[in-house]
């Protein structure tokens, strides 16, 4: 069950209010690796886990990532509460107010304020979507794909400090992005508990693929790094006529059914194109001066 | 520049066409963690990476998930080709045309077929989104994101594997698995050979907040574990009545210019819930036998 | 903040294992009208309302709808938990994991156990997106919003409930529905207690258009209602060839500066049909036996 | 069936181009709170009801919205008539084009543009979906969702109002306003002349649970209002220890078969988290100066 | 101005309800060849066209597709017309009614349930979006998008046709496949009126490159024909090694001022992926029997 | 099986670092009418084609798009390379640093920095979604969806030329319209090198309705052309008051069982909207004074 304390976790202090800066801060509550999609993460991931101890930190943190959420979101709503106000009042000329809102810029400031407070999309006014989230299931998958995304989170919140002129708002982003470094390194810790954790899952590889690297990009810039050489890998060069790694003709096959391969037959023949002929296209007759292509007035 | 060559990477060979097993295979074709999805990832990251020997792996690899895609696509086109010849000709009455089809089974199948040959979609008949692609530009996050891609598509091909009797697509199914193990590998080589890749970025944290587990979730099952436990961890007890982390008055606050101030006050009583009152309401109306409520006939 | 108590809000008993089922539930966890969105919903609009009291009681029920996120959440991880562990060890023979699995079912019973645990989509396995979330912070229309999110939730409650024969399932689905029962009615006071909020917001109307209903669907049917007669409504036939209600010509029209006018002149030119001609076209190519169309043999 | 008068339903008459502009208008075009979305919602209502009366209101006013979407959609093309020649025929340098265009803002007036006349999307590009029709088939939730629909077209057009000093633009805007006014009232009278609408559906709730009140979120700004005192409701406060309200032990249940269980002990066994352990993670191997923890160049 | 007709342009009579075949027919509702596509498609055009001959035709035929998009939602209606009822009142047993939803099939069925009346979602679930329109505003490319999409909406109905045993509906669908084809015939006369229709708009390509044909794909299947020899082609054989066709190095390449030289220098140097180290991985952590690897219990 | 050669198709030149253009060029990366659309359409169509021809060149486009690509997201990522940099080492002040990503302009501009190299999103920052691709694997209609696409990407570069100072950028762009028209012409001989690729498909139409055209809309502006005069058309004057066009009586009809009909009959008569009252509303409740609707102070 969760529960709410009016006191948000970080007292946000904003200087003054600037449309602008609330759309970028969008990226964090509506986007792709804000903390909407962090929370959503761990909470599915946890209700579904088995190992007592690690749900228990999923949802510690999913809580924390909510109570983040609140934090970036009131940002949000201090930045556009000048203007708020101001539009639903009417309370300035249109061209005026227009400017207010803009501030010279565009779309994404002004997606804050027809979203009314802080909306669920990201810093372009794109919509959040489930799709965001990737937890299958598989704890050692899943704690990778959670050290991810806190990777990535980290670096949002450091170009969004870059960015920000605010000390107010500065200080409540480094907080924010300081705990996502907390939680990557919960997660390793997690991870690395988990004995034998690679390759993820249970089936092993096939042997005669695990170890080759396949040139498969060629020319001046080739390059060999540990992640090509030394005694794990075999390098292959692969070549521009080569034919299939396992053998074989290199062309997928299946076996069909008599009346199966009659229907597919007759497709074939009912759609062939002739290779044998030059017909005459749309293009051709679009294409010239069309002399001849029309005919008189219809009636 | 892209070239291609006519033979598959992987020889293919399914055993007969499976509308239902195709729908299945699509989760690899069009699915958040299928090779699209892959290969678009590696691609985005290569082309603006500035680092010579990693640009050359991206694109390595992002050429091989292609060469991936083509396979599961195949499988694809194999497992649905029965049934696609019979639909396009009509070649069967129609409602044992629809059983061939569903063999007993519903939407994912006929979503193949009615996007002809393999559509860009997962199992369900999702539409892939580029949303599923959380390419960030910072290579020490970005090569974290693609240890965790492969981690999770190394799962979703085993439980493929696991949930497909025939053999042909079992054995290319192995591959494509094992390709994803060795990827894994050649990530985790290329982030670990950047030195100091902890943190990811730039910015240091804030050290107050690095090394806090903040227990949010409480009550029976709190556990402790090496990801709150031990020298790298101070582990806070949240209290329900808790102030701020950072103290202050947990409220967020801005600095309003007056006529800001003005208008948003002017919203606020226009728009005030009266607290003193017991309103009647449209629920109150609806819930009655609706006595009184209606009058005579409108004309 | 939030915090969490790891005690579900409400005990929830599943009889056995059922995917199918589980598929359905997820209706309300990552459908449009679920909890998530519920939450989100009133979340969102919390954050930003000026109205101390109205702000109190939209964050309460957001968190409550949290709780039943969970509640949700953790029927459906309990109608999966049969399958998934057989999944992740490949504990049975392929086909037969496929029945088990599919239960004669289809494509969101995979999409459960393909999300790993509660997946956030529909019961169509249809991502959720912020576009379900309606709130645009203007209370007056807010909270007419959030009665008709509650009169929905309600009803696919008592759907889902129709639709299930486990008892312990049917009980948590009889709470839940419940709460959106009471949700709408406290929603119903705080919008009634807002005096004058008819029409939402604040500029008026133009009176010469407010009482007006159009007919415009015409014929055997036509019906006449409270919603079209009586003293509020003036009943206006609209006829085939009738002009616009505010009089004029019936066109859009601008004033173009002289070179906007000459460069969308040239357009106009440029692309312009002509209705005097009777071109052939690809179409009169294709139709015929294609005799005289084609020339020889290209080389 | 449907027919066209080309009379628009109300005459419009733009004073200037203006791609700015323009862009705003597209939040009513393809926006969720549009003419689309309005048009769509009450036709696929009506197409269902088996109200007689109801039918034929719905489709009038679905009608009435396509009217409506003709009218905004022709205001957006007046608006950005100007640049639409200038850009196709590339009537100005490069530069001058792009400044003609963006008029000092940003990509949803490109959007504009580059979707040729007016786009289906939202005024900051975001494409318009279906995931903004809440229709469900239940009369007694639709048209409350009606209401709240129309309440927020109302703000939107207000906003609008108050963003456009074209006095033409701002005169049809009044008009579309308006009609959503009339629309709203309308849906009124139609909820509430069907008897006992409240709660929507049938079936009754769990009277325990229908009066409560729970107070989630708390601390200082708890507030009391109709919504939570007075004689229906209880309010309860709920504490951070506390159990669930159907008591029970605050965990979900399940009852698993012999097979289903050991499967799943086995996944749970696979991937223990250790708790009685200090692993050494890859963020240990990342953070420090790397000494030691990289061999010798690899070969 | 859109009107309405209260008689179907098509009187539909179908025979019994069934929901399986409901869920394919919303194929051509809400999916991507469907009739809302169409009419959007068209009327989106019709709106900013400056040609009034052509303009007219749009707008006649979206008007049309309109009409469509009621037929088909109508024959939804009915389909689905059974179950929607006993769903409602729960006039049977949850696991008798379960059936009759399902009819041995699976969520698209249920979506068109949970929808209410038909849903604007395609055969299987996915929700209708904007993506789906093409529309650019250059009659040259907008009519062939047309001409394309008539020839799309023609395969899907007669796939539907040859799905379809019940003979109203077939005699319905019969209709709208006609129209299609009729629609198509009518876009190709608009788009051959226009004189010099090809290429489209106004630009010529560069003529070094229009007549080639590249030779990408290289085995054993290549092949000739009409689109690749004859006297418009100039056959190209790419060289798996070959340089740009513009000659140059073959790599991007940007001038860049000494500030931003600096820094993406200064970026290149911190997130350098050392190639002379074999660094230790969190894969080679993970792989092992982890001894040595762990520390003793943390406390 | 695909593969890369580190030459780009074509050599490209930026002049020097531009983010606003670079947003502008984003549009042919994962924009509707890019790159990426293109190659995956030809791509997932050459997979299940049946006619060895066709597939070869449907493979070479394929791959040429995919090098098309590179090409383009290799400009995005030179006009970027300036300020990212900058961004990622905080190389200059907040507001500086602002300004000079934003350059005068919006979100689109923030949306490639943020999304890091080249994202796959259009100029407006929408995500790419696989609903671009329309194929559905019947060459006659995939053929001219082809033909159409290429139209469109041809106007989207025209339109991207007109906008672009820079010269080496617009050389680069010549060159990748040059090729779009090169590759409709292929499409074009592939489609009418079909013997009888008019109507697509092959269920023939019912004659009745082929040839007619039905003005539905009405007016002042009707016209008339090759689409609807001349000797393959009929044209049908639709009236206002007009019954269907095959007779009957212009509604829906389905046969219910008893079962069924009482259920429905049931849903009916509880959800009845009574036509004989005048119902006091929520928008009465709202609309007036107030007084006497609110009672005094709950408590």
């Amino acid at each position: 069950m969760f529960m709410h304390n009016k006191n948000l976790m970080y007292t946000v202090r904003v200087s003054e209010p600037d449309p602008r800066l609330a759309s970028l801060m969008l990226e964090q509550f509506g986007g792709p690796q804000g903390e909407l999609a962090a929370a959503l993460r761990y909470f599915t991931q946890g209700l579904a886990d088995e190992d007592p101890g690690r749900k228990d930190m999923l949802i510690d943190i999913a809580t924390e990532e909510l109570s983040h959420l609140e934090i970036i979101g009131s940002i949000v709503a201090m930045l556009t509460k000048g203007v708020k106000g101001k539009l639903a009042e009417g309370a300035e000329e249109a061209a005026e107010l227009y400017g207010d809102i803009a501030k010279g810029n565009g779309s994404h400031t002004l997606a804050v304020l027809y979203g009314g407070g802080p909306a669920l999309t990201n810093s372009a006014g794109q919509l959040w979507n489930a799709g965001y989230i990737d937890s299958i299931g598989e704890p050692t998958a899943d704690l990778r794909s959670n050290i991810a995304a806190e990777s990535r989170a980290k670096i949002i919140y450091e170009r969004l400090i870059n960015l920000t002129p605010d000390p107010g708002v500065k200080d409540a982003l480094t907080f924010l992005m300081t705990r996502e470094v907390a939680h990557q390194k919960m997660f390793e810790k997690a991870l690395y508990s988990i004995e034998n954790n690679f390759p993820p899952g249970k089936l092993p590889g096939n042997p005669e693929y695990t170890d080759k690297y396949y040139n498969m990009s060629q020319g001046a810039g080739d390059a060999r790094g540990p992640w090509n050489q030394g005694e794990q890998w075999e390098f292959v060069e692969v070549k521009s006529n080569q034919g299939p790694v396992n053998g074989g003709d290199g062309n997928p096959s299946v076996k069909l059914a008599a009346a199966e391969m009659a229907a597919i037959n007759q497709t074939a023949a009912r759609t062939k194109s002739r290779t044998d002929v030059n017909p005459l296209t749309g293009a051709d007759l679009g294409a010239g001066p069309g002399a001849g292509k029309m005919t008189k007035a219809a009636k």
